[in-house]
């Protein structure tokens, strides 16, 4: 794979990134038809954070964070830094010095599939991150990757400008073209359980709510 | 195994249970003679959260949580629901539409050997949740399983009835017919724990508390 | 391995071990060449706390925190116990009484590769832990081991009074002949870094700062 | 939980445990409705054994193989020792001597949710294993468990004088009171799945011989 | 995601195809720069096989194989299967009856990221396997997904047609448009390899033969 | 860390060496007091192969093996390597080439704390490896580590000239220093199994060769 940084890219207009962010990772991921999750081992450094931006994707070797410095140059404000490994490793490949230059650059925040370190300073600047693990183990700046192609992170595939949704559930990528339709299916969702948890915390039961009796009891549910 | 929910079962007597939430984990788990300790891998949802109730179990199928509408029309208030799974699974099984219906009808929280979703809701509404990890996978309603009928939860059996006890420790398991016992022999630990710590506070050594000296130098200890 | 106890080892001069706290894991395991750092599963039990101290170590076997308290009395104000065990175990090897105890004797803190249980009582005392998990699984007295020998613990070689440094990016452990050089070389990185800090966070690029472009294109990064 | 063994059972008529053993994991797991599978860790020592046999039931506790010596006198020949844990271990809890006891008692095999040892011996002895892993750790002789009692191993509830059946695709087990029916279910699925492999090995399609055309179209399946 | 499935693909020259088989995996991914290799939890079901094959890729949901089904009509003699999982999944997603309906087809081999079954019966078929893991669980068929799209397995990302090539070191994906050149650079590399290992197996030092000595002093290695 | 490699090390008498050997890692192990056991994730590459010899060590760094050539020049025949990573890494870090020149040395196998690749030919070659997995990823030459001096390998501390014992039970280290006590310790013990391995072959019960009645009745063991 030959080493390529890619200037212009095409993003998802604010106002759906801004939109998705509001209808969170569960949601999105539901309404889009359950894909695009990343592995559930993607944590949130702090709790609380929710945010969604165009992807900066960057292909990066173990060990090795050469090309988060490369990408800094290229973001546009709002963008999410998402990083993929081309082998597993959980070397804490971002700190606080990287942290202030992506923040100086209006980034909003970090998805990255390998570890990062000086957490405590990161949670105090509230630059949120969601990664593999913590680790302070440093890295090297010796081997280029990419910047702005597409990436595989955490199991999943990120091509960049798509839309990157992250909270307290995980990380969701909501692809470019299908962005605004998987926003208003989110928005007309959320609009429908809103009905639905109403009518749960009065306490009705699900059973009759989603008319599921019938169907259990054809399914072959037997009560005793 | 053939899909049944059972209506009514026995519970424990609420001021057991009660004394039991007092007590905490680690203390009824050492109390009761160290068995009935849910995986170390079933973490609290967040930090702080400390109940028992009457296990409502539930036997459900990989990302599929029909079962748990089934268990909200059976529950009574105070009931812990304890959610086994059929085959390994990470599914976020469990959101805040089904908390909401579960709140309505009074139970206290879920133990659940998978995942949960929609976790900053849950946070804020006070629903304590013991789970294997967190994720946004949501499920489908295709296969009924087993309420009220035995269930092995994170590697440990549980009978409908009996107490779970759960906070930042973790998850154990007290059987029914034993849980007034338990409470006894739980509040005896404590009382003389009380005493322990006292002494162990002002600077006394375990090794003359405990009398270990002797038995130690027996077994081999040399001191250089 | 016999059963040993050694009552006087060397410590680190505790101006030494203070500079150390203050620099942090990070910097001072990149200061010192990139080794000393125990495996990332070693996660505090809460977040916000840094520490230093000259190790006081402790072999254990499985689920037997029997030598623990033969530590307790060999102790001096500002130790910290670095327990490594025999075989891989997670057990709850210390809870509120051991830290009770160690914190009577001037302990400042624990790093343990098993678990510890009663995690909401050491929270509250704010006694630090580092450990590999939570259990409440508690242990036997039953077969000596040793303290004050060296000790692996996660994946790291120490030997008592070297100094082991933890806060929330993990554990490092400096070796008490160069923890001197170590401080020094931390010292030197975190002013150098102050500077790159502020360039950074005025919007300089690391690619500029670090003078990375010409080493990027030689290595074959291309633009498209 | 008071340490008991439990010198007489009801074990499965032999020529059904016979007809299981032939039928296989996959078959009788699938055929009994997919339940009773332990989890996929259990993996044999080496491949190519088939056996079943009714379950001699062991409750040990982490690195301490005392209550298998105990099982071995309640044996009756064909008897498979199936050996759970009270916590999470990986300790060698069964060597050649073990087996050599074992097999001058007609004990089929073994399946431990834990480690084993000797395993060169144990291959050349041609007795079958399925354990978590393998491990020269040795155990103690301690604390008594229980033997011929209700046990968790590997995720799964096992009564004494169930059925289980183990090959190189894990551990099934089937309870006693269904063994009859599961092993007709089981004979029946092969019966039919010999006529589905004669015409899926002429190449007739799985589309066309499960009828499945329809339904993927309905399911909104689109080719392009 | 909508479920698709698409007849025609481009796919490698058999000739290509079959030169990067004969070079094999860690040759191939060595010689295409690093990169392409799945992650290495991807272990053959037995040891020995060597192939390589286009990707007939398969996109399936977790516990759900109707889409293999699917893939089976469309593939050319010599296509390996890739099947990527929407989700993190084990169950035992293959079995005798798929392997013989794929063999009639001329599928070559599977590659999948979940568990397979009746792993007997498949050695004894000879049909070569790669999978996460082994597992007796069987899948239903509820819900479609694609064939012949873009899929990621084991971390890695797979067109339909990409090269496939598999052995006893894991898996590893070549590009269909670098196919060629992958081949000349593996051959290149494997000629070369074969002067240096008859040189070094007469005794001359890596050392030596790769000129480290100056290197090595320059990067500070100090002999004692 | 400075990079060091040690020229002349103290080795262990060879007829001790061979002994040791023959005795195996399970006996060996216990033999010595149940220490020095390597975590059981070190497994065989293939079954059947039983070493011993002294340690030849090497620090090396993640995706980094520049310093295994270096250790090949000092290795002795008999040696066996072993390989400690200053940072958890799975990479393929030893192939064919490097066994060839390993074989040609005198070096009688390998034991390495990360990944080996070019399986099939080190297989055919029977030179014996004992590793964490295997890898295609191969490696760089980058940063030097040491030789001969003490290192960490799978949670155990070896020193140069250390005895390592490797078998299909996973591998062992024994302390030069011990290596003779711990042959006769080993010897006694394999001579008292051969007895007992009689008695038991002949029906006698574990419970009264070791007289473990008694202790089991003290213990609270019940009979039903």
């Amino acid at each position: 794979m030959k080493p390529v940084a890619v200037r212009a890219i095409e993003r998802t207009e604010q106002a759906v990134v801004d939109g998705l962010a509001e209808q969170g990772v569960a949601t999105v991921h539901e309404a889009q038809g359950r894909f695009g999750l990343l592995q559930p081992y993607m944590r949130p450094m702090y709790p609380g954070a929710r945010i969604a931006g165009s992807a900066l994707t960057v292909l990066a070797h173990p060990g090795d964070n050469w090309m988060l410095h490369v990408a800094v140059e290229l973001a546009m404000p709002g963008d999410i830094l998402v990083v993929g490994l081309s082998a597993e490793n959980a070397d804490g490949m971002f700190g606080d010095l990287l942290a202030t230059s992506a923040k100086a650059h209006g980034i909003a925040g970090l998805v990255i599939d390998a570890g990062v370190r000086d957490t405590a300073d990161l949670t105090a600047m509230a630059f949120p991150v969601w990664s593999k693990t913590v680790s302070a183990k440093g890295t090297v700046k010796a081997t280029p990757g990419c910047v702005n192609k597409p990436v595989v992170c955490a199991g999943c595939f990120v091509n960049p400008g798509d839309v990157v949704v992250a909270d307290d559930d995980g990380v969701c990528v909501v692809p470019r073209e299908t962005a605004v339709q998987a926003l208003q299916l989110s928005q007309a969702r959320t609009e429908s359980e809103k009905k639905m948890r109403a009518r749960l915390a009065a306490g009705e039961l699900g059973l009759d709510l989603y008319g599921m009796r019938e169907k259990l009891a054809e399914a072959g549910l037997h009560y005793e």
